[in-house]
């Protein structure tokens, strides 16, 4: 189901059939790209790229979708005739898969006719989108925990099956250390991690008896939750009871809290811990948490060691969508793209023309310094200096002379409609970002009001811009 | 795969294993219900029960799930044995798909031995968090709209494969009138609509030329998309020489704004369609709405027929997340059901113990009044004054004598693993919606500040709540 060409806008399809009325079947470019970083963070994670290549390939209309198109009565024979030998032969060129990106650059280009890039449009918004969303707020939450370990546990509350599926995914290779999903488990191989339930404890006669019930069958893992009748009483004393208990066996226990005050409570609870001579326990945090209580209470000097974090990793919370669009940006007209501009009435909101690829610049400690969209035809080379200037605000200019490499960051993925190779393994992708965001200073990843990092146009490009900015004043 | 028993939080699975281990395998009653209401709203809207039965109903564990299991090295063969033969053997009592639900009360309730309970908790809520979310959106945007038409345009954003798709259906339900997703129009029976993007104008020399085909096209559902030149200019322009020759061939068109103020624009723009002769032309909005922002226009008097409203709607917007929660509320003992509570340090959590049913109380003229939740056993109908108790502050109480009829809420949906009967078709799930949201006041269904509905113990439960609450102090 999931490669149904029919999971599609609709009107994708009633204007395929208009380019195939009237014999539009010119070769475009469409760019996909964002005008704005989610968590009002400093970066994004592009993620979700393997997804969407693996369903592009896939991709083709069953039996009953054609039924169903015929039975609208909107859509010709011959329409569907073509749909049903559909199978998108274009390609795709885009950054690699846990790029760090920036507002207002490509991030992925799907060159092909436009009666196949109009149908993939929703999909492909469909599959980043949300995978980025979703990688970009679990590398904030990780960066804001200082690198204590993440379980991701949002099953519950994520948006229907996929959405928890997919999220645990991007979770995952955004920074996530394990996810409490078990299907997510099998089918990413992600590690997969939990505790126990309120309900456990209600099951037993007392909360010792739970409490050594469930450490006698799990002795290396055992997570006991204290905050069913009264954390900083029974909770922590039959804890620390059920612990000394294993460590006399060489073991040591986690603590678990999920409600009340986490400063207050994970302190106190470190000292009773270390008082009983339980050093090496852990305290486990969850309850609705996100990237800024956790660097607030961390700020604090709360003593917390793992961060259960699900609702808002999972679904992004306040911020549930990311804005990825899919604009058209050139048509070729012989052997020559032409560039197209989509002007709007809003002064921001112009798209930046023509076929285009993004170079990063990194200083000579290898730190990013800025990017750079040029066309795909110039040569940008680490030899001399370039000038950048503002996508919108073209007086707005530096230039760039001292500097270390260059990087190209758009490369083909998919060449007439075949993956060019598979992509790493998840573990990988992981690490990929990681070693990516080590390049960028910590204000750029600073969880609150975070520095701006700068992405510009060639010099080319900005005059290719105004030129058509001015062709329809 | 949506069938698979691995759709389940890992630690569902170690505390099942933990009850095998410890023949704990008692008949229990778990209650799903939320806390607070989402959107800062008055109500809520239950949705999803019929999907969540049909994967309970299929619920079971593959070859490769057992052997993913077994490699993880923490389940015991005896474990593995009975997952290899799990069905779900329980029952299910639930309020219809469709009703109007508030805080505290149960939705539904699970009546299994708790190893079986314990599985589906997270598969539960998944569905029906999500589902509830979603459709409660709808109803919001839909009574904002004063009854417009309202087309849901959200897959390119939706979370996901699926949160695309059952977002589609829950919007549906919750009063969309139609829908983007071609795919959720085949699989559930919705209604697709759709207009044209940017990129069809762009494709075409000219934008009168390309609403000029696009109408050849179809002459009968045309939306043209004003805005990608200048609106004001052009857009309106070429759309209503466009609208004029369709006049004569008796059609009409609409038009589609997708950026600026929908206030100032669409009235300009209703007063040049007019001028022209359109009268009968439509105006259709679309870029970042929701229920506040099209209650605050039509409060200011924008003249607009259609509302595409699309990230919004499928994700929640700022509010992702349904906080609903599944909790013990009692242990069979012999063949009696004895209530459990779950205290923890946060006094307003407290969950309300006992097997319990929720009655409505409608005034004569039809209108709800309060909702009583009472103890199965409990004999509550129509034929006397009835004292409501506060759920958690129990001096808080008030008695209704003068009231018209007494709904029983919750009804039983599935029993020992089976179905029931199938529910309603969609389109009848709709008006269900529809018919129980006009029982209630206009109070508390304002968009902002909205009157808070009543939700009470009958005083037998009131008095085993206080009785199990002091037991703890």
């Amino acid at each position: 189901m999931k490669y149904s060409g029919l999971f599609t806008d609709f009107y994708e399809l009633t204007m395929m059939q208009g380019y195939m009325t009237h014999q539009k079947n010119e070769e475009v470019v469409f760019d996909m790209f964002f005008r704005k970083q989610p968590f009002s963070g400093g970066y994004s994670i592009f993620t979700g790229l393997n997804d969407m290549l693996e369903i592009l390939e896939n991709l083709h209309f069953f039996q009953d979708d054609l039924a169903y198109l015929r039975s609208l009565k909107v859509f010709r024979d011959d329409f569907l005739e073509y749909l049903q030998g559909f199978k998108f032969s274009g390609s795709v060129y885009a950054m690699d898969e846990g790029s760090v990106i920036f507002p207002n650059e490509p991030i992925l280009r799907i060159h092909s006719t436009i009666i196949e890039a109009q149908l993939i449009e929703s999909l492909i918004l469909n599959t980043i989108n949300f995978q980025t969303l979703i990688a970009t707020k679990a590398a904030r939450v990780s960066y804001a925990s200082g690198g204590s370990t993440i379980l991701e546990f949002g099953l519950r509350r994520a948006q229907g099956f996929d959405g928890a599926l997919t999220a645990s995914r991007a979770a995952y290779i955004g920074g996530a250390d394990a996810t409490s999903n078990t299907l997510a488990g099998k089918i990413y191989g992600i590690p997969v991690r939990g505790s126990m339930a309120h309900s456990w404890i209600m099951a037993f006669n007392s909360e010792l008896e739970a409490f050594r019930k469930f450490t006698e069958l799990y002795p290396d893992s055992a997570i006991l939750l204290i905050d069913t009748y009264d954390t900083m009483g029974s909770g922590i004393e039959n804890a620390i009871i059920v612990g000394l208990e294993q460590k006399k066996k060489g073991k040591s226990i986690s603590v678990r809290l999920d409600s009340g005050d986490f400063f207050y409570q994970s302190r106190e609870i470190r000292k009773r811990l270390n008082d009983a001579g339980l050093e090496d326990s852990k305290i486990v945090v969850s309850n609705d948490l996100d990237e800024e209580i956790i660097h607030q209470l961390l700020t604090d000097g709360a003593n917390i060691d793992t961060w259960g974090v699900g609702t808002n990793l999972v679904t992004g919370g306040t911020d549930s969508a990311f804005g990825g669009v899919y604009k058209l940006a050139a048509k070729k007209k012989g052997d020559k793209y032409l560039a197209t501009i989509k002007i709007s009435n809003n002064a921001v909101k112009p798209t930046t023309p023509g076929v285009k690829q993004v170079y990063r610049f990194y200083n000579k400690d290898e730190s990013a310094a800025a990017d750079l969209i040029a066309l795909e035809e110039e040569d940008i080379t680490a030899t001399r200096p370039y000038t950048f200037y503002h996508p919108m605000y073209f007086h707005d200019k530096f230039t760039l002379s001292s500097y270390g490499r260059v990087k190209k960051m758009i490369s083909i993925k998919m060449q007439n409609g075949k993956r060019i190779n598979k992509d790493l393994p998840i573990k990988d992708l992981q690490t990929r970002v990681k070693n990516n965001l080590k390049c960028f200073d910590t204000s750029y990843k600073r969880i609150i009001n975070p520095h701006i990092y700068r992405v510009s146009l060639s010099e080319k490009l900005k005059s290719l811009k105004a030129e058509l900015l001015d062709e329809f004043k």
